[in-house]
C-alpha cells in the first residue's frame, strides 16, 4: 500500500523516484477519510469494522488525479482517426470540417441535458481504470452560450457523480467560422470571461497557444483578462513547435503549461525557475505520432512532471490512466514510481487538491483503488494490456468492484 | 455485423480493406456453428430461440485469432522492464540472470498443474478481450522434460479451457546455460523433436532465427528434422536483424515468418512468390522501442499481413488483441478494416483454421463477441484504451457478458 505521511507539496527531479509503501498493512477509512493506517501486527484491538475489505496480494494506490481533459465532449471523431491513417493533413482534415471546429458544430446542438447524458459514460469509464478527480476544460463551445453550457455540464458532474472535477475556461481553443481572431479575442474578453465568471464556471482560464492558433501575445492579454476575474491560468503550450508558450506561461504565473512536445534547455531553464509545472500528455503524443515531451529529460533536471491523458476526441481519445502510465513509461523512459507520483500527487497539486487528495495521507479523502493480485507496484504499466484496477473507492465508498466472490 | 460468405482463403493486399457488413442483422446459431444471417427483416418466422442476445447500437465480430503467443510461462518479468528503462541493454540484462533463460530457470521449478494454474488467468484474460483461438509456444523449457512439460500445459489448455489452441515446438528459442550451440541443437534434434512427436504435443516447429541465437543454417537444420516428424514450420525471422531469417523461411516452406521489423525490398519480393504469411507483431516493437514491422508497405505489395500479440513476459507482456489492432493502426498506418482481417480471417490461415474459424461465415463455430455501444468498425482502435468487448460468444456458448441488465 502507498502511503505518505505527509504530502501536500510536489516531488520533484530525484524524489519522484521515491514511492513509500507498507506492505502487509491495514488502512482505517471513517466518514469518507483516511483515519489511520500501519502494519497488521499494529492494527488497534477492539475496533467495529462496518465494512472489511480483504486485499491479499494486491496493491493500495491512491486514485489517479487527471488534469488535462476534453471529457464533455458531443461525439467521438473516429473518421478523422482513419483519415489521418491514410495521409491526411491537419490542413485537409480541417478542410473537410473537421478537427476543434467539427466538435464545436455537434456540441452546440446539444442540449445541455443531451451533453451530460452523453459524457456520463466516459465518466463511468475513467473511474473504473482508476480515475478520483479530473480536470475538465471547456472550448468545443465557441460561442458564449455553448462555452457556458459546457462548463455548467462539468460542474454537474462534478455535483452528480463521484468524481472530484476542476472546470477551465478554454473559450481561445480555437477560431469559429465567421469570426476574425482579432474580434473572437474581443468577444472572449467582453463577453464569454465576465460571463463565466459571473456563474463561477471555472477555476482556471486556458488559451492554446500554438502556432495557427493563440499567438504568446495573445494568450497574455486573455490570460490577464482572466486573472481579473479570479481565473488562474493553465496553459496548452510547445505541442506543435517551439511557439514561446512557455514562456507566456510562466510570465503570466500559469499553473501548469501542458504538452511541451517541443521544449529545448531554454524552456527547462524557465521552469526551473518558476513555480508553473509541467504536464506532459503522452496519449496525445502516441495518438498523434509525435515525439513524446522529454519527461526523463525534465525529471532529470529536478522538474515536478505530471502526467495527464489529454482525453478529447480529436488526439487523445482515451481517459485511461494505467496506459497513459504505461506509455509515459515506454515512451519517455521514466520509470513506474516517478509515472505513478506524476498522475497523483503531482497531479492533485497541478489542480490545487493536494490538501485531499494525491496519496493516501492521515486526513486525506478515501480516493484510492485496489488493483487485482499483482506482483510489484511496476507490473501495472508492464502489463500494459490489462485491466488491473479490481475495487474503486472514492470519497470513502466503493463504487466499483470485480473481486471475485470468495470461494465457499 | 462482420459477415463472409466464403471466407477459406487469405486477404491479400487491396482485399484486405473490405470488411463486409450487414446492419441491423440477425445471427442464427446452432449446436456452436453459425447456422444462418441476414437482414433482419429477412428473419424466417417460427423460430423457436432457446436463447436471444439483443445487440441493439452494437457490433458482432468474429472472435480474434492469436497466432503468435508464448501464452504459457512461469511468471512476468517486469523487472526487467525497469532495467531497460534505467538503461540496461539486452546483455547486460542477460548477464544478469534476466531474458529467456530467466523465464526458463522459473518454469523448471514448477510442476505441470502449477504451470497450468499459472496460465489460467491468462487464458480468461485474452477471453476476456475478443480472443477465441491462440498458438502457443514452447521454448522457455529448454531441457526435454520441460519442453515437454511446456506442450502438455498448452494442450491441456486446449482441451479444458473454451480456446481453440494450435501449439508450435520451439526448443530453439535460445541455448541454455552448460551447453555448446552445436550440442544443444543435437539434443534438439536426437532428443527433443522425436519425443514431442511421440506424444503428438505440436502441430508446428519454430526456431529464433535471430543474430546472436540460431543462423539460418542452424534453423533449415533444425526445421528440416521437424518436417521429417511431420512438424510444419513458422520462424521467428528479422525482429533484431536482416537476418536471413525471411529467406530461411520461404527456403523450408514455412507457414509463417514473424517479427520482420527488419525487412527491405528483398524480403517483400521473396513473400510475394510464396505461401509464406507475414505476421507482424505490433505490441513486441511497441513495447521494446523499436520501429514497427512495415505493415503498411506489405499491405501495399499485395502481401496478406496477419497481425499478433507476442505474448510473452519479456518482450510483449499483453494478449490484449483490440490493443494489439489500436498499436498497427496507429504505428504502422494501416486501416481498421485491414488490421481487423489481419488478426481475424488472415490469422485463421495462419494457424489453419480458416475452415473453421476467422469470420462469421455460415457453417465455421460460433466464435465472435458482441462490443458495447459504438458508433462504427473503426472505433475500435480509434478509442485505444477502452474495453469494448461486452459478450464473448465461443463454440457457441457465451463465455463473458457485462452486458448491463435491461432496466425495468
Amino acid at each position: 500500500m502507498q502511503v505518505r505521511s505527509d504530502a501536500t507539496s510536489v516531488l520533484k527531479g530525484g524524489a519522484m523516484s521515491q514511492l513509500p509503501q507498507l506492505q502487509d498493512a491495514y488502512l482505517l477509512i471513517s466518514s469518507g477519510r483516511i483515519q489511520d493506517y500501519g502494519p497488521m501486527a499494529h492494527l488497534p484491538e477492539g475496533i467495529q469494522f462496518k465494512h472489511h475489505i480483504p486485499a491479499q496480494g494486491r496493491f493500495v494506490f491512491p486514485s489517479f488525479i487527471d488534469s488535462h481533459t476534453h471529457l464533455v465532449f458531443a461525439a467521438p471523431r473516429e473518421e478523422e482517426f482513419v483519415m489521418k491513417i491514410k495521409g491526411a493533413t491537419y490542413a485537409e482534415i480541417a478542410a473537410k470540417g473537421g478537427g476543434i471546429l467539427n466538435s464545436a458544430r455537434k456540441l452546440q446542438q446539444l442540449s445541455e441535458d443531451e451533453l451530460f447524458e452523453r459524457t456520463l459514460p466516459r465518466v463511468r469509464e475513467i473511474i473504473r481504470t482508476g480515475t478520483g478527480a479530473v480536470e475538465i476544460k471547456s472550448g468545443y463551445g465557441l460561442t458564449t452560450k455553448d462555452e457556458l453550457k459546457m462548463l455548467r455540464v462539468a460542474r454537474r458532474i462534478g455535483r452528480e457523480t463521484p468524481l472530484t472535477v476542476k472546470t477551465t475556461f478554454l473559450g481561445a481553443h480555437a477560431v469559429p467560422n465567421g469570426y476574425s481572431k482579432s474580434d473572437y479575442i474581443d468577444l472572449i474578453i467582453k463577453d464569454m470571461i465576465p460571463a463565466v465568471a459571473e456563474e463561477k464556471l471555472a477555476d482556471y482560464i486556458d488559451v492554446f497557444c500554438e502556432e495557427g492558433f493563440f499567438t504568446p501575445e495573445e494568450t497574455e492579454r486573455i490570460v490577464e483578462e482572466g486573472k481579473r476575474f479570479g481565473l488562474k491560468p493553465r496553459l496548452h503550450a510547445n505541442q506543435l513547435a517551439r511557439s514561446g508558450g512557455v514562456q507566456a506561461g510562466v510570465k503570466t504565473g500559469a499553473l501548469t503549461v501542458d504538452h511541451l512536445e517541443n521544449i529545448g534547455e531554454e524552456e527547462i531553464e524557465l521552469l526551473q525557475k518558476s513555480n508553473t509545472l509541467p504536464v506532459a500528455l503522452p496519449g496525445a503524443a502516441f495518438f498523434l505520432r509525435l515525439p513524446q515531451a522529454p519527461g526523463r529529460k525534465m525529471i532529470d533536471a529536478g522538474l515536478p512532471l505530471v502526467l495527464a491523458s489529454d482525453y478529447n476526441p480529436g488526439s487523445s481519445p482515451s481517459g485511461n490512466m494505467p496506459l497513459i502510465i504505461a506509455l509515459a513509461c515506454i515512451q519517455m523512459r521514466i520509470t513506474p514510481e516517478e509515472a505513478i507520483n506524476a498522475a497523483t500527487l503531482n497531479a492533485a497539486c497541478a489542480l490545487e487538491l493536494q490538501h485531499d487528495l494525491g496519496s493516501i495521507t492521515r486526513g486525506k479523502v478515501a480516493n484510492l483503488f485496489i488493483t487485482t493480485p499483482m506482483p510489484s507496484v511496476a507490473y501495472l504499466p508492464y502489463a500494459f494490456g490489462s485491466s488491473l484496477v479490481e475495487t474503486v473507492m472514492l470519497n470513502g465508498k466503493i463504487i466499483a468492484d470485480e473481486q471475485p466472490a470468495p470461494k465457499k
